[in-house]
């Protein structure tokens, strides 16, 4: 009956975290500046939830998720007395989340799921961002679905419903994984089966949310090696 | 300088001719039916440039191939003395285009070119119906790129245009691949780079269009492994 396993990727997939702080922290070395990168890319990380809310509540029109990543940047680099980066540089690091490594079992597991599923993303990144972070990770995704697809972020409902009409199938064939409780709730909401998968170290040492299900979600795991194991792949 | 590949999908990267005679003499003979299935074949396909073409030109709304592909076979059965073939069986022969088997090049040219390029689809195919057939197939596309995402059909501009937005680069900087002249000459139109690559047999022995590049494309190839070794890859 389940025929196909959408994704969320930032998080879920990949440890956006770990990876730009050691992209920064390389290029601060070879640029000579000096930061402190982690609380730079938290920062950075804070600013995305809002950015997006002006695009999800329409007083902004839609804008792809590296305008919202570079204007954030700017502020960001500003406050954190680094204003004399330059616009080189700026691009490079918007680029970085691009380049993002996966969780240890992410691609063994998709490996799995593969076999036996349709599986692809449904991220509010941009395609290109999902393309470079796939080919650079390995991830073997069948199809690579994203907010500039449908000009809207998660949750929105065009977001997920346009998902499963380009899937042709119902939504109940369809489970949504991820490692945040949110998008779960929307995807139940429209017929999509569930998938959690915990990802208690996304935020860094501090993370106090999505440490756990916090609802009876269809499948949940520590990791996607379980999460294959409970989808008999 | 180029970044990425998108290819035309129907005897461009699959044998659809071939694939779908076997497969529909097979079913004739599991279900008792006789009749000519190449000709069948051959006359499904034959309705489907007209069947695009109202829509392309507006005199229909949007409409998915999948539903014009059960039309046009709906109106054909009965043309073939096949009016007795019931639901179940036409849905399973519109679905026999979701499992068409590659050129005997095309997968190991695809995972050449992935190396060093994103390679995607740019069809007129469903998205679901290109994600059946890359997972028969063994294609390893890194993006589904077709006329659902955009609600046009090639050589609508929209299609072309709406590829490089998500692929977030410049025209130029990708190759259009296909084995026919007029979807190059759209693409070049729109500043793709463009590749042809023969397919003489498609159509089967009598084919009399598309046996070669009718103008300078920037890479003409007998077969995807030729196509990588111009490309380098």
């Amino acid at each position: 009956m389940i025929q196909a396993l959408l994704f969320d990727v930032f998080g879920t997939v990949v440890d956006w975290r770990s990876s730009l702080i050691a992209r920064f922290e390389q290029m601060g070395r070879d640029q000579g500046l000096s930061a402190d990168w982690a609380t730079l890319v938290d920062d950075w990380r804070g600013e995305y939830q809002p950015a997006m809310n002006k695009v999800r509540s329409g007083q902004r029109e839609w804008t792809p998720l590296e305008q919202l990543h570079r204007e954030s940047l700017d502020m960001l680099l500003s406050k954190h007395g680094l204003g004399q980066v330059n616009t080189q540089l700026r691009e490079e690091m918007v680029r970085g989340w691009h380049f993002l490594h996966p969780w240890p079992d992410s691609v063994a597991g998709l490996r799995r799921l593969k076999q036996k599923y349709i599986i692809g993303t449904l991220s509010n990144g941009g395609l290109r961002l999902l393309t470079d972070t796939a080919k650079f990770a390995h991830l073997p995704w069948d199809v690579v679905l994203c907010s500039d697809l449908f000009r809207h972020y998660k949750p929105d409902p065009k977001v997920y419903l346009g998902a499963a009409r380009l899937l042709d199938t119902d939504p109940k064939n369809i489970v949504m994984v991820a490692a945040h409780n949110y998008d779960l709730a929307a995807a139940r909401s429209h017929g999509f089966k569930t998938g959690f998968v915990a990802r208690p170290a996304e935020y860094g040492p501090r993370q106090e949310s999505d440490l756990s299900a916090e609802a009876d979600w269809d499948y949940v795991a520590n990791d996607f090696e379980e999460l294959a194991a409970q989808l008999n792949a």
